[in-house]
């Protein structure tokens, strides 16, 4: 399968990349740094730098950011910029895609543990990855000529434990591998309208 | 108690406004027909009407709009438009109520039951909703001097079926007097991080 995948060179991204090219598909990289440019908070980028590919048969997204502060100081703004990038940046991508996607492709985005779970400065994560998974629950028995879309949602990874760590107290870390093969499952199986997690 | 009800004019706010004051309870509505205005799209507008209230012991909202389309019609401004109202603008009044509720005070939000049921038309729906109860879900441990705060979450309304009916298919809708119930069971319960739903 050709697929794109946008956010390759991050810490999940770099897993998904791998394991995807090991399975022999081919994998065009897409993020604000390739040339066409995607950035999760522009449609036209999103737009373009889809549009500019070879026919693809699958679109994965391993890319968006939440603000991370306690709750008290949390603004509008930060609940507006967790959304507007992580949320409506890939239910944008999404949306994209399904015009661009043939017969039987297939689309996964990524949410994370805090939909679920509280976490004390977790509060827009958690707003954010709820909306992703409620635009896939949704959207998959809307879309057509049989395209999934599944949600991957990991716990923080080993791999950024060095930064993350404080955030997610006595929750046990998954490898950024077995989050790879999360999305080879999304992408590679027939489930559709699923939160595949990854705990 | 001292409730302000922001969108007491609607069809939920009119039957939550009945039943809080038959219960004794003092009820000041806010609306963006209100003097002060409340409009939930405009962070001044709110900080502003509920620092104009003598205390109060609880917020309740019954306000939120989405815009409801095919899929395939629904572009990132329409995702934005639905987030930014009823999503972002709800998360604004609780963080705003958060530093004027005394000890034991409460919030309560409007969810809906497309949360967790796809509808043909309903996808924006869907992605504010479970934003809101994830807000809700993560902001409860973390809220201060005993704060508590719910989503009420009710199916269709009898009362609005003859606008919502189509987009409701199958699913059978609850009476206003028993969503204003959930309204009275979170304010003057002890419930908190719940979403309560009326079905
Ligand atoms: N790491 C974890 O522990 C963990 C756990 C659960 C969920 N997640 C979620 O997984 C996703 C990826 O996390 P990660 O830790 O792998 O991220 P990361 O290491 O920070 O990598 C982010 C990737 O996305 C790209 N990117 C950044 N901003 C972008 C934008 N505006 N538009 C397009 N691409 C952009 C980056 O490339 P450029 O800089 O070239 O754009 C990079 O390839 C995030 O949504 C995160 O919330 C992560
Ligand atoms: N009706 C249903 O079947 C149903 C079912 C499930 C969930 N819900 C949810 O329940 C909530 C209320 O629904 P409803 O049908 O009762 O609504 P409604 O009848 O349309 O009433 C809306 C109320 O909110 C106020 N309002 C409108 N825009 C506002 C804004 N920007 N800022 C502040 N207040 C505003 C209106 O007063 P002004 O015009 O004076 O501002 C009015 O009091 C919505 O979030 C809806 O999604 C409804």
């Amino acid at each position: 399968m050709h697929i794109a995948l946008i956010g390759a060179t991050g810490t999940i991204g770099t897993a998904v990349n791998r394991q995807l090219k090991d399975r022999g598909h081919t994998v065009s990289a897409l993020s604000r740094s390739t040339n066409p440019a995607l950035s999760i908070e522009d449609h036209a980028s999103i737009v373009n730098a889809l549009e500019s590919l070879e026919q693809i048969d699958a679109v994965a997204v391993a890319s968006g950011s939440t603000p991370f502060k306690p709750l008290p100081e949390l603004s509008r703004t930060d609940f507006a910029a967790a959304l507007g990038n992580k949320a409506l940046g890939q239910i944008d991508i999404a949306q994209t895609a399904v015009s661009i996607l043939p017969e039987g492709g297939s689309i996964t985005l990524i949410s994370g543990i805090l939909a679920n779970v509280p976490v004390t400065q977790g509060t827009t994560a958690s707003v954010a990855n709820a909306a992703i998974e409620a635009y896939v629950r949704s959207a998959a028995g809307l879309l057509p000529r049989g395209i999934r879309i599944n949600a991957i949602s990991p716990s923080v990874l080993t791999e950024s434990l060095d930064g993350y760590a404080p955030f997610f107290p006595g929750i046990s870390p998954v490898d950024a591998d077995d989050v790879a093969a999360a999305y080879v499952r999304s992408i590679e199986g027939a489930e559709t309208g699923q939160v595949i997690t990854v705990l």
